[in-house]
């Protein structure tokens, strides 16, 4: 895991080196432009299907939604889908749930992509086109550099089908280089207050909130942590209740319009006692015990960044706590389920 | 809180009798048949959406999507909604951001429908189209009564917009009471087992994942648990590795294909020596140290049984812990964000 997360610099950067491959697909998508679209992912990749979601709604403009992938498998669901865009998301497209939900909406007249660590998949081949992530195989159970790759795999594909040319990720691996090296210290300060922390509520809002979830999960997978992740504004609709001085809150909070609508958030669990350590590229104006940074970059990219510090805040506890970060207890790397 | 878990029944056999104001609404959206739904809502109401979502995908074949209200709000998308059917949840009808999509979406061409408590509610007036949910003042923070009837409610849409007559639910009331009798005594034990657990995975499939995400909810918002629920698929896909002899499970297994899916899902959990409470309709033959039993319906109407000894057991518990139920700590009835 330790490795696989130092990895991702290098992995970020050849990425974009290869945008040239993701435009082509982007092109496809852009000569037949769909009305709609639906997003399908398990576990860490439903984060990033998740950050796709805001992508698509804002940039492109387009109605999306994230597939409930029951309703195919369990129920037979088949829904008339053309003008709409199916993108599958899945690190080893493996899952048999996937692939099912991919061939049926293909058969239903979606215009199917998968995104996908794993060219040699099934899930790859099952869909019209794919964008291969390119992070190299992945070791450890926990996805790390899967997830950063995966994120930026689909924020340069929705960048492209707008027309755009990857600006905003130029310097990506240089800023997750800067990420990395300059967050060192305040996780390690983090890992030591956190070592005995058990009740961890993660809160964004907007782009963010993916990286919120994934924070939850990885801690929750390596760590064996009680963790959840909340939207800000959903936080404030009941559970906030359960928050008290025994409960830390990793917040992430960068700039723009998603980190500044955590204020509220911020001053709501504060009030109430929490441990608050604050993640992102605002964090500094934020209530909070600790805060860990991140360089600024436009918006819509700050996740590719966020998580970086969150995954090693997750190896430290899993190590200090005496887990096994690399082989969690009752996991394998690739989950099937129906 | 009490008194409005008991009304249930009488509340939700009145909605059944005023089927007929609701197929109104439905003939008009079958009138002009939408492509693709969407689903706004926050906290409760976001679960009976979900559980809207699958009625929608499953019985009408429609792609569907949640809406996140905030890149309309926050960021100002402005997606074209021709075609788009997009449905409000809000006891309350209170909340600016509701108000704001619903107003965008119906600005950008979407069919809007308010199903609300609430028919005073600019909400209400918003929208196109309305239903009124009839549940009656809920004075309790913890939403009950106004669940359940949103349930009902959304499924009578669905139901009527496919052309049908609500067979399904016709003895919903009397069901709903011999759910709450029947289920007293097992509510009792599990008030007394779980009296010290902190940390609680709700956990379902399907049509009855919304009821697991509404235990963790009410058990989070009036126990002040750790509380967190999956879809059995995902929970598999990582946090089960969180899941040791501390966390209680609370899987919803009702009659169905949903219910059946939680076999393997069962298997991982008990394997890991969690303690496993059951409540729906199909029980008796899954594994588990307490089963709360609900008489058997159509599989997609079970979510409105299967809620009440949930609400009944969130109650119980937060008296025995201490707590006020009709008043948690930090919030108020009407939550508004944006």
């Amino acid at each position: 895991m330790t490795a696989e997360i130092d990895e991702q610099p290098d992995i970020l950067a050849g990425l974009v080196q290869q945008r040239s491959e993701i435009a082509e697909v982007a092109r496809a998508i852009a000569a037949s432009p769909p009305r709609f679209a639906l997003l399908a992912a398990r576990g860490s990749s439903d984060h990033a299907a998740l950050y796709a979601k805001y992508l698509i709604e804002v940039l492109l403009g387009l109605p999306t939604g994230l597939v409930s992938p029951s309703t195919t498998t369990l129920y037979g669901a088949r829904p008339d889908l053309r003008d709409v865009l199916l993108i599958s998301v899945s690190q080893s497209g493996g899952s048999p749930d996937l692939l099912e939900v991919t061939e049926a909406a293909r058969e239903r007249g979606a215009l199917t992509v998968a995104v996908s660590n794993t060219a040699s998949s099934k899930l790859f081949s099952a869909a019209e086109l794919a964008v291969d992530v390119r992070a190299g195989e992945e070791h450890a159970v926990a996805a790390t550099k899967t997830y950063s790759a995966t994120l930026l795999a689909l924020y340069l594909l929705v960048d492209a089908v707008r027309g755009g040319q990857g600006e905003a990720v130029r310097d990506i691996g240089e800023l997750a280089r800067r990420t990395l090296d300059g967050s060192e210290s305040a996780v390690a300060r983090a890992v030591d207050r956190y070592r005995f922390a058990d009740r961890v509520i993660a809160a964004a809002r907007g782009y963010s909130y993916a990286t919120a979830l994934e924070a939850s999960l990885k801690l929750a997978e390596t760590s064996y942590l009680a963790t959840r992740a909340y939207s800000g504004a959903d936080l404030l609709h009941g559970p906030v209740a359960a928050v008290d001085e025994e409960t830390a809150v990793l917040a992430v909070t960068s700039k723009g319009t998603g980190g500044a609508a955590m204020g509220d958030v911020l001053g709501a669990v504060a009030e109430r006692g929490a441990d608050v350590l604050t993640v992102g590229s605002a964090t500094s104006d934020m209530p909070g015990a600790l805060h860990i940074d991140v360089p600024e970059t436009a918006e819509e990219v700050a996740p590719v960044l966020e998580v970086l510090p969150v995954q090693r805040l997750a190896l430290g506890l899993s190590l200090a706590r005496g887990g096994d970060p690399d082989n969690p207890r009752g996991l394998r790397k690739v989950t099937k389920t129906r």
